[in-house]
């Protein structure tokens, strides 16, 4: 990748969901750690929960990134307790199926405090993670509310849209989805340094996270979309399908509510060549997927095959590593 | 006591602070097992904290009456973990010197959120006692806000206001208070209910309660007092000081503050007689005080002595029933 000044770090921006976003940021870190790495994070998943403002995705950054999450469940707190959900489900409180651990309502109790205060999300974000140092600067894809919910059918042939995380959550993405909504995103706008981060970027990083729900969501933010289509920048993609399904999560149910195969070349095709009005420049596929390469690359995006699946930190900063490489060569 | 009619039951109203006033009502629901019990507690101690309203004494009377309580403590709830406590310390949060157990923040969540719907107070207490069913109708002294705030020197010689909890948790009582202020009583109108308890009850008892930031605050609430002083009920006390000293809490502290002696006789002349515009026809006291009966009793006030410490849930009946007694003896 071209330096900006000798002496300089590299600028990276990603843009990034949860579990698996925040994974390969992990990656990213250990293949460029010299660089200023700035995330911007999907808070289409956020919900007030119980009176809580609680934010999924950027927590699920910040909590890997800072040495909180917990590695077996991928998202919330390491050792965790439930205590408080168990007390609000005594007291009959709905919705119950979320999972609220108790650390975790430490997070939600300061940025539930902090946003009745006045300040704005990106503001409290910065705040909370003046804890969690997670080497990165975490920005949400904007301050404004914007909340996904999921068309579904009804019994009578009727439908209604449902709130995101009680679709995935509580549904586990089982009741197909007819359509996603982002509620609120017409007035919302990128959070302060969104836009200077993706333009300003010697390369931009979209992880394998989820392709419809996450990285979409926040590609629906007015002016995100543009400010990527205009970067000096190279864009560069990995995957999060290998061999025809979703490495984890449940793409494939987002996918399919958009008439889009679970292929890594149909997401590359769905989020386009920059070229073509679309957003990458480069796409990392599975060695699974090898017989993706030339239909990508047929769409005006350099399309390389190589070991995709984040198993080890060493695999996952190789990953890393093989974007970055990718934007490099694009670049230069 | 005179029944109001054949078969229906008596009504009991009881005023009530935090750990001493609960612990009465349990004696005083054992006495009188088919009374209508209404309780008018205490918010003075209330206080926002990380963005949850927590209402101290209303929560320690629904934890004892429910059979929740922290027995060891005498507030709070059994089994209780800090989890969520450490958490906010570990972000920099203050105060983190006020007791917020997780078992408790799933009672404040509900709270907040209730409020925040725009159910008044007393509708969330009558909510969150549908779980503890305390025995007890349980009304909040006002559904306003009207908090409690100590005014102390300062060094230079100048004085400030801080909170009730400042002052009683965090310092524990120990910095000389000059004076309490119900910052926002001016506002206040007793809670829906609380007036028709005091003119329609048989009889009126103050639990041995502190006298001045328990009892002498519900008094503040403008009509509250009017109340007792036209109620054709008979109101009875329970002194909450023995030989000098106060049985549990420091009442010492908020007496001195005032002027008030520490003594059983103090205290009744402090409520004062309602032949002469207090509160009061009938006091009692514990047999260490014997000495004060005739003093008391020259206010004009019916005073009795016998032994007065809750040691036991049977003797904590026997005190409450004695009140009762007291109450019949003045009505009839």
């Amino acid at each position: 990748m071209r330096m900006r000044q000798s002496g300089s770090p590299a600028r990276i921006t990603a843009l990034a969901g949860g579990i698996g976003g925040a994974r390969f940021l992990r990656g990213l870190i250990a293949a460029a750690p010299d660089a200023e790495i700035t995330v911007i994070g999907n808070t289409g998943d956020d919900i007030w929960i119980h009176g809580l403002r609680v934010c999924p995705d950027l927590d699920t950054v910040m909590y890997t990134l800072g040495g909180g999450i917990s590695e077996e469940r991928g998202w919330g707190r390491q050792d965790e307790t439930f205590t408080v959900k168990d007390e609000l489900a005594a007291y009959g409180m709905e919705p119950s199926w979320f999972g609220l651990g108790d650390r975790d309502i430490a997070t939600h109790l300061v940025r539930t405090q902090l946003l009745a205060a006045g300040y704005p999300l990106s503001a409290v974000t910065e705040a909370l993670c003046l804890r969690w140092a997670p080497g990165v600067r975490l920005l949400p894809m904007s301050d404004e509310r914007a909340e996904t919910h999921v068309v579904v059918d009804e019994e009578g042939g009727t439908q209604r849209a449902i709130h995101f995380q009680e679709w995935w959550v509580r549904h586990q993405a089982r009741i197909p989805a007819r359509a996603f909504v982002l509620v609120g995103v017409d007035d919302a706008k990128p959070a302060p340094g969104v836009i200077e981060a993706i333009e300003g970027a010697d390369a931009v990083v979209l992880p394998p996270s989820n392709p419809v729900v996450s990285i979409g969501t926040i590609l629906q933010v007015p002016g995100i979309r543009e400010a990527l289509g205009r970067t000096p920048a190279p864009v560069v993609g990995v995957s999060p399908i290998i061999g025809g399904r979703p490495v984890r999560g449940m793409a494939d149910a987002c996918l399919t509510a958009l008439g889009v195969e679970t292929s890594a070349a149909a997401v590359a095709a769905h989020y386009g060549a920059r070229d073509a009005g679309g957003v990458l420049d480069g796409w990392l596929v599975d060695d699974a997927d090898a017989g993706d390469v030339d239909t990508v690359a047929r769409l005006g995006i350099a399309c390389e095959a190589r070991p995709l699946l984040m198993s080890t930190p060493d695999d996952t900063r190789a990953i890393a590593a093989a974007a970055l490489d990718l934007a490099a060569r694009l670049r230069s």
